[in-house]
């Protein structure tokens, strides 16, 4: 069973990669032999890592142009990875020091499509069967937007959950691991036995009240996308589930840009020091301003983040999680990776956020639900997560193409490899 | 003057670093030659670094006996003051891993006693004067309580102003860089140089509104202690000051241990991770039945950090500064490197504090006067702490002792060593 499970995966990506482009640099062979070899909770599981997190046997890139710019020594959560026994595939790749500049890979669902970014990699990766896991970061939207593009599971914990020794930082107080699964509940599994002694298989638990945010017009959701929410939240109702809806509490300024505020003057500081391998002209040129600019204004938007996060912790109050989209509305053209702007709002104020695969556009491309709960409820929230994406009518059910749901009847991996083989 | 500074801090080493023991290792003919040499803002400046932060010319081993655990590259932070023109000393004694078990350094005002920890040989080498500034770190206590106990300045920026790669991470959410200096302005310049274009030169500024805070007596703080700072709340009121007194609103069980129940959830999932240098064993023994916790308890922690943040922002709201002792007495006997009661709760809020070396006990030991302030209010709290540094009398001249405060008319390097000579 670990055996047709690693061949189908090494098959699909001998058949789609070169289209697909999701990794960097990759050993099938090798990972084949330890994959089969390995003991732990893990073996046998293939797992891609962004290459913005080091490896001991890969060069590390940070998506630029250079031979290996990283440490040879495995960053915190590959050493993890190991221990479980879990087999690094290859390096995904991941757009320039995570900045919004396309890198080669393509979405699974469409060759003319971005897979969204910076994880890039990671997200196809699952999405096209190479992997049953990839490790990604999330600094603005990094994983949820690029696993609603492709029609993955999109897990970010809450913050400092997750170590982050030996992944290359961005920004002080906004990087997150994320991570790229094929259903909540295995999302979760690895998550877990990332930071417990045992991996925990979450039970799908029917949530008792949600609430759906409503956004202001002029952000650039698409009506399908949130008509198709709107649809989800009738169809829960009439399920005896409360669902409530309200629109966005946040000022629009700073739901658009306290991020980016906060993102930008704490990655100046790290990117633009000396003896760093260079971010790329563009990135360069973004952060320039912010390393002249007063600490006063950084202080000030902290200050701003403080009170957010204790108005979201009265927002969530009494319901099991928040519902919105994933992102603005399907994958764009590979020109850019996309808009953040659903996501690195909730990266600031440090909640946990996960997306799972929802609907398909009429053009056939994947839709990801958003769901957010308060900080350090990340178990509570992949259990109604899971529930959601269990429920019949199973929205997963509408992927047909093999492209898009590759292990075919098998959306978790836990419930075909780890619990018909162990 | 350059030079009459670098050898009088030579000097002092030579004469007292026998028995103060701050260094674990450190090249003072290189340095001087190097201080001589060098050019830009902190040209000329000695600066001993936490053998817990990376550099590429001295091996760190955070405390262990071992030949060489960290990265030969330099940290962040010393990559940056490079740039700056200061020169490394050496890499001070830190406790084993950050955990307080007592290194070989003795507080520079009696053999006897503990410089405090971990950052023991930063606050002492500051303190016995053989350099103007240290760095240092805090998860819990390691700055603001040895600054205290040696009589010098330690600053604690906001949590995420200081970028920590190449810092040997302790605990996701608490680790932040320390810095010891001779005045609270000297640190702001400092700390502003690191993270700004230009080093920031505070001007003091006379507080209108301070809060004293009153803490039970089931907390070990000594009573002289307390009466000094009410002492000081008088005085203060004297000069039209308004000064108000507070009980402390946290519950005490949370303001004792809520840090270190994140702490220690933490700190076992980098430090008992496979590949890593192992920590002491008593660490390892604190550390193991957190492997195991659920992380459900972490995730409550976690939620009720969240809730004190707010509600310390409540409290400091309208205040200039909140005053409180910055230990609980004295440094007490070599055996221990002290209580960090009075300094774990704030570092787990994220919130700026500094110390400044404000009175003496009867037999002559420090006592310094800890002011916090809300999040992202760092120059504000180091403009007032300047001026109670300053203010007359000037506590600072009841050291006399050539030990005690070794630059002589230097308490503030910039005064001294910058403005004088350049």
């Amino acid at each position: 069973m670990r055996e047709a499970v690693v061949d189908q995966q090494l098959a699909a990506l001998a058949r789609r990669d070169s289209t697909v482009r999701a990794f960097v640099c990759l050993d099938a062979a090798g990972a084949r032999r330890r994959a089969l070899a390995a003991t732990g909770p893990f073996a046998g599981v293939l797992i891609g890592v962004k290459d913005i997190i080091a490896t001991a046997e890969f060069p590390t890139r940070y998506g630029m142009d250079v031979d290996d710019a990283g440490p040879r020594e495995d960053a915190w959560c590959v050493a993890r990875i190991r221990q479980l026994g879990g087999t690094v595939l290859g390096k995904t790749v991941c757009t320039a020091f995570a900045y919004p500049l396309p890198g080669p890979t393509t979405n699974p669902h469409d060759v003319t499509r971005t897979p969204g970014g910076s994880s890039s990699g990671s997200a196809a990766a699952v999405a096209a069967g190479f992997v049953s896991f990839a490790l990604g970061t999330q600094t603005a939207g990094s994983t949820i937007r690029p696993a609603s593009y492709c029609g993955v599971t999109g897990f970010k914990p809450s913050y400092g959950l997750m170590p982050l020794d030996g992944v290359q930082a961005i920004s002080t107080t906004l990087d997150h691991l994320g991570l790229f699964a094929h259903s909540p509940r295995d999302a979760w599994y690895l998550a877990s036995a990332m930071i417990m002694p045992q991996a925990e298989v979450v039970t799908a638990r029917r949530p008792r009240r949600l609430l759906v945010l409503r956004f202001p017009p002029e952000l650039p959701v698409s009506a399908d996308y949130v008509g198709r929410l709107e649809a989800l939240a009738d169809t829960l109702r009439g399920e005896a589930i409360e669902v409530n809806t309200r629109d966005l509490p946040f000022p629009m300024d700073d739901f658009r840009s306290l991020q980016s505020e906060l993102c930008y003057w704490e990655a100046a500081r790290i990117l633009l020091s000396p003896g760093r391998v260079r971010p790329v002209p563009e990135l360069q040129a973004l952060l320039a301003p912010y390393r002249d600019r007063d600490v006063a204004l950084y202080a000030a938007a902290r200050r701003r983040r403080g009170a957010y996060r204790a108005q979201f912790t009265a927002l969530v109050a009494g319901y099991d999680a928040v519902m919105l989209p994933a992102a603005t509305g399907v994958a764009p053209p590979v020109a850019d990776t996309g808009d953040a702007v659903m996501n690195r709002f909730w990266t600031a104020l440090h909640v946990p956020a996960i997306t799972i695969p929802m609907w398909r556009s009429g053009d056939g491309l994947p839709l990801g639900l958003q769901l957010l709960s308060g900080l350090g409820t990340d178990r509570a929230l992949i259990e109604v997560a899971q529930w959601i994406f269990e429920r019949p009518p199973r929205h997963c059910e509408e992927r047909s193409d093999e492209a898009i749901q590759p292990v075919g009847a098998r959306p978790s991996w836990i419930a075909s490899s780890l619990r018909s083989s162990q």
